[in-house]
Parts: C-alpha cells; structure tokens; sequence
C-alpha cells in the first residue's frame, strides 16, 4: 500500500484498535448524518460497526449499517479487513450507546450517556467525568501496546466536530459520509446550538470541556481521555487518532484542555483529504496536528460499492483510515487489502445483506 | 360510551394509568410487529408513546410511532384522549427500554435490561429481579390510588405473549396490531425459540418464570410485579390490566406465580375481542380471567386513521383498551372521546407528522 504522506518512522510491535462507540440525538436530524439509511436507523451503526468489525458480519442489530442513495457499506468493512490481514488486537469502548451490540464484543465502558441534539441546550452529559473514566481506560490498556490507534463509530459525528472546533476558534469545515456534503444544514444546526447558549466563534478556547458539553458528542472526551491515559502511562507512545475532523476535534480538545499530545498524530483516509466541501489540510496546519494517509487504490476495486470510495461517499468512518495507515505500515499490498476488503463484502451479501 | 361487556360494579375515587415501556430485539424480526412504521424503527415506540401520552406529542424521539401501510398512527393517541378527559394521573414504568424518552417523562424503572430476540435461546434476562422491583414501586404507588390501570407498550409483544401462554399450557393466536396477522411468522418464530430450548406445549406450567424467561419479554415481570405490589398492599383492590393478549399473559404468568389474582381484570378493545385471527374469548376463558371491553364508536370518527380501528389496523396497545375502560366508567360520551382523539391527532399533524 502506498504512502501520500511521508511514511511513519517507527517501531511497532503491539499495535492496538481501540473503537469509541457513541449515539448522539443529533445524528437523528434530518439529511445530516448518511451514516445509516435513514436518520433514525442511525442509531444502530455504532452497535452494527462493532459487530461487523470484531466477527465479520452483524449479530444482533437488525440492519446493516450503510450509506443512501446507494447502500454503500460501512466504511467497518474495510476496518474489519485491515484488522484481519494484520492480526491487530482490537476493544471497544461504549461511551453513550443506545444499543448495544451483541454481549459477545468485547467492550469496556465509559458510563458515559448518549449525546443529546445539540440544539436542544446540552449536548453531552459530565464530558470531564466521561475523560476521566476513558483515561482509567486508556491507562489499564498500556502496558499491552506500544502503538494505540484510537478509532470512532459515531454518527452525526462531523457536526458535532464542526462546531466543538467552531468554539475553540478554528473555522472548520467538516467532512460527510454523503456524496453532497449537507454543509448548510450542518453549520445551521450548530448556529442554533450556539446562539442558544450564547456562543460565539472561538469563545471557549479556554475551556474545551464546556465546548464538549454544548456542542460536542460523547465519543470526543472518551478518545481524548483514552489519548491522556496512554500518555499517562508512557510521555512518548505514539498513538493514532483515525478520522478526519472528528479527530481533528478531539485533538484539539486535547491541546486546548493542556493534555500532552507528543507524538499524537491523525491517520485519515486521502478521501477526507481530498474533499473539498471541507478544509481537512488547513485544520491540520491551524489545530497543529501531523496526519497521515495511506492509500489503498479502491478505484480497482471489482465492487462498486468499494469504487464509490474514490467518488467521494463516505469517505471515513470506523477508524478507516487508521485501518489503511495500520495495513500500509506493516506492509499489506494494495491488492491483498482490496481482496479482503471484497471478501469481507461478500460475507456481508451473502448473509443479511 | 357504551359497554360491550357488563358495566363494572365499582366505585373509583382514584384512578392511576401506569404504563410498562419495554424494549425486545424479538420486534426487529422483519415482519413480525407492526408497532411502528419498520421492524427497526418498533426501537422507538415505546418511548414515542410515552411522551406522546404525557405531553400529546412526541419530543426527543425522532419518528412518530405508526403502523403502516397507511401511516395509522399509534393507539397512544386514544389513551393520551383519555387521560386528558378524564384528568387521570399517570406514570410510566422504564422496563427494558433501549431508547430512554425525554427525561421530563415521570419514569420509575424496574432496572430490567431490553429483551432478547426468542429465537437466541434467551428471551428475558432476570425476571425474577424485574418482578420483585416492579413488586416495590407497585406497593409504593399504591397508597395513591384506588384502582390502578396498568398497560403497556412493547412492539413485538403478542408474539411474546403466545410464546408464554403456550409454554404454560394455553393455546394461544395472539392478536396484532397489523391488518394481516402475520400468525404463521410468529408461530414459527416460537417454534424455533422452543426447540431451541427443548420446550414443549405446556411444560413450565408450574415455572411462569422460565416461561418469560425463555420465551417472555421484560414487560411481563413488571405488569406481573406492580400487580403483585398493590395486592400487597390491599388484598381487594381492583386492578385494570390494560391489554388483549399481551395482557392474558401478565394474567397467566400472575396465576401460574400463585399471585392473588382476586379483582384483577382485563380491558381491552372490542378489535382484540372481534379479530377473527387471535382468540381472546377461548383464552378469557381458559386463563380464566374477566375482562371489560367499552366501545367509543370510532367508526363514525372524520379521520381515516381513527375509522381504520374499526376495520381493525392496530387493534390495541399503550393501554387503548384500559384507556376507553376508563372513559366508559367516568362518564365521557362517545362523541367528546372521538373529538378529543381527534384533536390529538390534529395536533400532531400541525406537528411532526
């Protein structure tokens, strides 16, 4: 698989994928989150990714989380895959699930609550008690690794990124899993959150966790206390974070709250990077966080649920990203990704797809 | 409204609506519960209906419950009616939800997790448990009532309901809330949680508990228990269950449990009494239970989704049948109660549907 940014230059050993999951009230607004058929379905993403991440296929929920117009699968698929091929170790973190997946995925819990729609006054409950408990976590997990890479399932999640980065002072422009990336909508829904508790740009850069806590979801204060609890342990891990704006939004969290973020760095997919409804390259620069991105030529692929990649749906998701950084570093070849990438869809086709 | 069924001989000062809402994965078979517009969108019922019935419209949820083909929106509107016109108090019971209503929503819960789909072997976990919790805040609410009304929402529950009737020796066809009821899928959906199990007709007569347990939902132990808590607290007090099948299972799991089951009776709707595809007069009969059936004479209504009752869509369900009960005692004419379901659902057509 082939670098676009110059290759990591580490060491690995033990590599670990550790999945946020959340549910957030937002994701359940109209046209803003394609992370599921239709906004309500949403809410069984993060439960389906986990299970099709960690068995290959869903176990308990009832659909199958993917993207409309054209039933793109979830980016988990390709996570699944890079998971497989490279025999990484993998956890879930529950913090603020709806549903849960099936008792058979191995899961630790931050006790956080779901989120609520942002534009209601609160988004996330107790985000610094969500932290706290995700930095025990995170801190238990370390001696088992030298290298985390923290990924997340959590729909309606780039809004809710959008506007936490929003009221830390960077003017973002958030990612989407829709091939029309409902931008206006997005910043209409956090303008309204905003007004509503008298927010204005860059307001709370001082205090990142109010900024969480009007406008944010539960995933963001459970990967960056799982990003301190590793730093806890060792000042100089490496850890990934896998996303594009979401965990540019956790990044920043990080910074803003005085966390130690050496050697934390992005891994997204060139998706992200190259969609330009969103402004992924110059957030980096402005948030100040190092990204890295594989890329594993899904234009080849034979499905064209797999090809859509390259058009532009979806884009990231499930730690995909990380997922391409993971396989590229311990030398997975474009092909061999691809062809389990296309096994892994054929599993899903053949039982509830 | 005029009684179907002989006019109850009781004086109540003080009634109470109670209503258990209650989550099970069994309602996302496809196919099998009509109570809400597809089998992955029944997950939002129960809490729709709460806040449907408490505030007369839905909140944080984010689709109204209904039952397609046509939309015929959930029997909560005819309970919230009759709360409102007869001022009756009311208070829901959380037992198993997987999606929480709005926190506004007056909410005991018996701590009893979301029920599992039958046919994996497990059906309820700790009925036990659900049933002494439920047993306490039954005995709580009692002082504050004199005839407590005790219904439920919990898509997928007459399949439940057959399960658990049939396990304790009754032959059981559930009703349903669709036009069509889908009687064949929900045999064979019992079917295969029996073999599963190794169960046959009849054989946990005596263990009503291991009847909920493998073939129940977590509705069952918490209607069972807060019926249980009054008659602790009065021995003679007159309990409503509000519910056709459903309800005969609450009735039958009581008697099975060897709970006092004097004055404790049945009110459902003349649709669960007339449905050709269910037999709820052999299975009074048989369980050995009265019940009440008042008529609102919904055919004469101006709105299709309230005529389509009489042609018998939905049927029953959030205590409909308790709630017409309860109207009939107190006096509301048949006239004021349609208008009233009306304006409900004028409501909320200006609203969210």
């Amino acid at each position: 698989m082939s670098w676009i940014t110059p290759e990591p230059n580490i060491d690995v050993e033990k590599p670990l994928y550790i999945c946020v999951l959340s549910n957030t009230k937002t994701s359940q607004i109209p046209g803003l989150s394609a992370a599921g058929k239709t906004a309500e379905l949403t809410v069984y993403t993060p439960a389906g990714d986990s299970e099709l991440m960690h068995t290959g296929n869903i176990i308990s929920v009832p659909v199958l989380p993917m993207t409309p117009p054209l039933d793109t699968p979830t980016p988990a698929v390709i996570t699944r895959s890079a998971l497989n091929l490279t025999k990484t170790p993998h956890i879930f973190v529950n913090s603020g699930l709806m549903i849960l997946p099936d008792k058979s995925i191995p899961m630790k819990s931050t006790s956080g609550k779901p989120g609520e729609d942002i534009r209601n006054g609160v988004a996330v409950h107790d985000p610094k008690d969500i932290f706290e408990n995700a930095k025990k976590i995170g801190y238990e997990l370390a001696p088992t690794t030298d290298h985390p890479i923290i990924g997340e399932s959590t729909p309606g999640g780039t809004t809710t990124a959008m506007g936490v980065l929003m009221a830390l002072g960077y003017d973002a422009k958030a990612s989407s899993s829709a091939d029309i990336n409902p931008i206006e909508l997005k910043k209409q829904v956090i303008q309204e959150a905003m007004s509503r508790n008298n927010l204005k740009f860059g307001c709370l850069s001082n205090d990142p966790w109010k900024a969480v806590a009007y406008l944010g979801d539960p995933m963001m204060p459970a990967a960056a206390g799982l990003a301190a609890g590793f730093k806890e342990y060792d000042p100089e891990m490496h850890i990934i974070l896998a996303g594009g704006t979401q965990m540019a939004a956790v990044f920043a969290v990080l910074k803003h709250a005085g966390v130690n973020t050496k050697n934390v760095c992005l891994a997204t997919t060139r998706y992200v990077l190259e969609d330009k409804s969103a402004n992924f390259s110059d957030l980096s620069e402005k948030v100040g966080f190092k990204s890295y991105i594989a890329d594993p030529g899904f234009g080849k692929s034979r499905l064209p649920g797999i090809q859509r990649y390259e058009s532009g749906t979806i884009k990231e998701g499930a730690g995909a990203g990380g997922a391409m950084y993971l396989s590229a570093l311990l030398g997975i070849s474009d092909q061999r990704f691809r062809e389990e990438v296309e096994n892994v869809c054929g599993i899903l086709k053949a039982g509830k797809v």
